[in-house]
């Protein structure tokens, strides 16, 4: 698949944040042109679909600022430097919600935009799970959490109060497994 | 849910791209504090699932700088300035894989990445297809077609050929409409 690769010619860092940074590159095509692309960096996150045992999901209501509106999602955080991504699912569960889990079982990892971006999101289920305590979000961040049945979780993907990407597919594989 | 915002107190334009711009915000959280966010604007854009009569998937295989990978996706592109999504899906279906179609249904909108950009991603389902010409990308994209059956995808999502968060979605919703 070398045929399709792009070369870099130049690199210019436009930015480097608290979470993304931005650069600019300047790259060969395969056909010898060139051509401009704008690429975030990003240190990669998980997503955790958690099932109550009373078969409630575990959701969280969040403002999100690129947005400005609050949305729902299931409970998700980036990845800290060096930290095994399976640690900060447990982490982040426990976290935004409070509940602890006896096992985590991955699903799938994918990069969100791929356009764009690097980000790469690791979607794991957890089995097992027991409130242990009160949600203690980071100081940045508020959010309300919310437990959904199956039937409440189709009429919010119908009703698009559902629409983040990792939510959705949750949705789909949870449908698949009953 | 007004108890969850986050006002703007001051915007700070770092980018305007070709495709992406980059602003960070100062926002006043709802405890009072303020934070800082980054955020992507991004004008969105279409992905097509696409099932040929002889049930192949029409997929794309493309070189992603942001990743320094060639990686497989169903065809997809962002949206013009003032186009429908719904005419996006055709153009794009049409330009990367030479296939145009009876019929355009959706299935779902998703934000790709929330917590840092505002993509949001209309996926549509083509039915009626017909091979009417041959693939002809923008000139700065360059991308092989493949037409992969519901067993491949399953082979390619369990070995990571596929992990991109609208080709796995599109994977599970054919998988769930069979």
């Amino acid at each position: 698949m070398d045929h399709l690769k792009e070369k870099t010619l130049s690199t210019e860092n436009i930015y480097d944040g608290k979470i993304i940074n931005l650069r600019v590159e300047e790259v060969e095509l395969p056909n010898g042109k060139t051509s401009k692309r704008e690429l975030i960096k990003h240190p990669g996150a998980v997503a955790v679909i958690a099932v109550t045992s009373d078969q409630k999901v575990l959701m969280v209501q969040q403002y999100r600022k690129a947005l400005e509106k609050t949305i729902v999602e299931i409970p998700a955080g980036k990845l800290e430097p060096g930290e095994d991504p399976m640690e900060t699912a447990k982490r982040e569960l426990a976290e935004e919600t409070g509940y602890e889990c006896e096992n985590l079982r991955k699903i799938i990892s994918f990069y969100t935009s791929p356009g764009f971006a690097d980000e790469l999101v690791h979607l794991y289920v957890a089995e097992g799970l027991e409130k242990t305590g009160d949600q203690h979000a980071d100081e940045d961040e508020f959010l309300d959490v919310l437990e959904v049945s199956l039937d409440e979780m189709q009429e919010m993907v119908e009703n698009q109060t559902i629409h983040d990407a990792k939510t959705a597919y949750a949705f789909l594989y949870l449908k698949s497994q009953t």
